[in-house]
């Protein structure tokens, strides 16, 4: 028996929990799933009492958590990333392996000698961004190079987005599926990315103005950003000599012109607390923006046309269409006193962008590879679009959830050989992974490929 | 005899040390300056022996920072502003005056009823500005009010700057005579003021474009940006119910447009660090932040005409002229290895504006107030210049001393009536002082009145 201990169980672990207890007993597994509250589970876990269980969990309590790991052979954990050093310590003090779909951050990485010394694993970045990109990156990166190509640029997207069932009237086709918070800060540094063997940077002033636009065969139209840095993906994609790289997030078409006003307008500024009162309403305060005064009796459309001209867009264009329908010139208030212009700015998109219960997401991941093979020059999409199924098992929480999963049950086999701190790039994971995907939850990624 | 005890005699406290030892003999003060590398006050004070004396100094050892405290009547600290709440302590703790140039900081407010119980005065914002700027406003404040008049709009502008005869062939006509990152990261926020009663904002990536010029009789026109918080000048200047308040920084007419250059090209981005090696050259770092790929083959001039062409401006015009100068578009090495754009701007910046010995800096204030009086509207601007006297007694080590050294001489006067927290917003300190400054000093504001 393979004891696997869960650590977290929020909404976003539906999907892996699911996986886990449908494998647990062909796979002799016991599954302990720890929580903070772990009420919620019981009626999960009821008709599975003979391999899982459920018990309360406190990060803070360092007895519980070394008896949790070393009552484990896994450790998994959807702990927030910023909580994994501890975990990671107690996993390499006791000997247990462990599993996140978290980023290596410096921490984990500085654990690495002392995980091989203790003979375990610390399998990281194994959800959907990082973990997925991995995964289905390598495997075509690895295809190409067996068949004796050199890749020269290699472009990787993800966005998570909504189904077109569920973007309704909202002109920006987006809702929240993730941290609010973190999509109106998003950016807010230089990108940094490789074009034709030159370094290329993104100041935040213009990174939603120099966008890419991407297609997905039978979803249209996607605008890419460039995340903060691209080159790091280099290293460990054996890509150390690629001249042209990119990693960037996408949005609906359209979402990147209207966000950049927003940017313009200066709304996205979380540095500057505005001492303002919670009954300030979104007109008076686009007013302060604008350089002109607006008489207070302009109408709504007349304010609308004051911000048109002061950012150089049309009235009746896409951009000024999406700041209309948040209601940014209207009499609501912003809700919120001394509010910095992101906190306000969110407060809104919270209520504007609100997944309804009836909503499916929908994940959407494109690579686009060029390379050269026989003096021939070809491109090669890999596109991937995942269906939320309801607003339990969401797109975002079979495609963190599900790749995690199979990547413990690969561990738990004693299929993954080596030790130490570890993504999924080696093809032991990537294979066995992307085919599971594919043959049983109809996850895979559409292959492309024409000669130049 | 008042035992005055100076905390900190670095560069800036040139004049304010050359004033306390004028006055010592006469006024029956013994100085105690301690400092952490005292040798350099040994020839300073050797002709002053009998009322004034150099010791070592450490922050960190509070036993002797207790034995200078308790050992001084009035402590006078020119310490870095975040190093003055445990000096502040102390003297609330022993019962000490306290005078300094720093803002009130929160830590300072809440030590104000604990002090007032002390019997003790921390009298701070005693410098130039803060400090000069209170005094000279809050007389023509009062003196406008005395007359019956209602103060509708205050403008108020400070900078340190170059004085003409030092500006050289630089077309910025700026040197570092202050803090440069603070230079190089100022205004990275959003600016708020106020116009009419209505709250204006202006974020970082507008506020060098949305500038005011300024004139000052004599000297020329100044460009003027907004301070990150204007509101906060109200309550202390009794203006609580002003329609227009701003409070602004100046620098020579043309600075500021090519400085919003260097901002939208994104050089003054502090959150990133570009993985560069030193030996980058500048022509590279600018080419990184062009949307299109220059040829390397291309010339310095073909260069910073694509930069031009990027930025919307003309090849021969001002902007393009100082980020010339520079030698943005050189061959000059970045010299500094993975640095964040600001930091590369701020090495470069440091070579090319930097102080030359025989250099005389500036300083300008400028307040310009609207007032309505018996029914007519009134333009009033008070101007000040000063120009520093050499490389020693600059224009800000005499503004910044002279004002503190003097306000210390009232509080040992004991013509400084209120305890606790203070800033020289009274009668009872301004107008000594100011009158003191254009006396002896011929520091003094040119007035200039209108009706409208």
């Amino acid at each position: 028996m393979t004891r696997i201990t869960l650590l977290g169980a929020g909404r976003s672990a539906s999907s892996l929990i699911q996986y886990l207890l449908r494998h647990a007993p062909t796979e002799n597994w016991f599954l302990t799933v720890a929580d903070a509250n772990p009420a919620h589970l019981v009626p999960v876990l009821a008709a599975h009492s003979e391999y899982a269980r459920a018990v309360p969990f406190a990060l803070e309590d360092e007895a519980l958590l070394q008896e949790l790991v070393s009552g484990a052979d896994i450790v998994l954990s959807m702990l927030p990333a910023l909580l994994h050093g501890p975990v990671a310590r107690m996993c390499v003090q006791l000997g247990r392996h462990l599993a996140t779909a978290s980023y290596v951050s410096e921490e984990i990485r500085g654990l690495d000698a002392a995980a091989r010394a203790a003979g375990c694993t610390l399998l990281m970045e194994c959800g959907l961004d990082p973990g997925l990109d991995h995964m289905s990156a390598m495997a075509v990166i690895e295809e190409i190079r067996e068949r004796g190509g050199r890749i020269t640029s290699f472009k990787s997207y993800c966005g998570g987005l909504m189904a077109p069932d569920s973007e309704g009237d909202n002109p920006w086709k987006y809702k929240f599926t993730w941290n609010p918070r973190n999509v109106v800060l998003a950016g807010q540094s230089t990108a940094k990315y490789l074009e034709n063997g030159h370094p290329r940077y993104i100041p935040y002033q213009h990174l939603f103005a120099r966008t890419e636009s991407i297609s997905v065969p039978g979803y249209g139209d996607f605008d890419g950003y460039a995340n903060r840095d691209s080159l790091s993906y280099r290293a460990p994609y054996g890509l150390d000599d690629i001249p042209t790289i990119l990693r960037g997030t996408l949005r609906r078409a359209g979402y990147c012109a209207a966000w950049h006003a927003l940017v313009r307008l200066g709304l996205t500024d979380d540095t500057v607390h505005l001492g303002n009162a919670a009954d300030l309403t979104w007109r008076e305060l686009l007013e302060s923006y604008l350089p002109v005064l607006v008489p207070r009796a302009a109408t709504e459309t007349a304010l609308a046309a004051h911000c048109a001209d002061y950012l150089g867009l049309s009235m009746a264009g896409p951009e000024m269409e999406r700041l209309q329908w948040l209601g940014l010139f209207g009499e609501q208030p912003v809700g919120l006193a001394n509010g910095t212009p992101a906190q306000l700015l969110e407060r809104l998109l919270t209520q504007k962008w609100q997944l309804q219960p009836a909503d499916h997401d929908m994940i959407v991941m494109q690579h686009l590879f060029e390379f050269e093979l026989a003096g021939v020059r070809y491109g090669r999409t890999s596109s991937l679009v995942v269906l939320g199924d309801d607003a339990t098992h969401t797109a975002m929480a079979k495609t963190v959830g599900l790749p995690l999963g199979m990547a413990v049950r690969r561990l738990a086999r004693g299929e993954v050989a080596a030790r130490g701190v570890l993504i999924p790039t080696g093809a032991d994971l990537y294979q066995p992974i992307l085919a599971e995907l594919a043959a049983d939850y109809g996850i895979r990624f559409e292959e492309h490929e024409t000669a130049r």
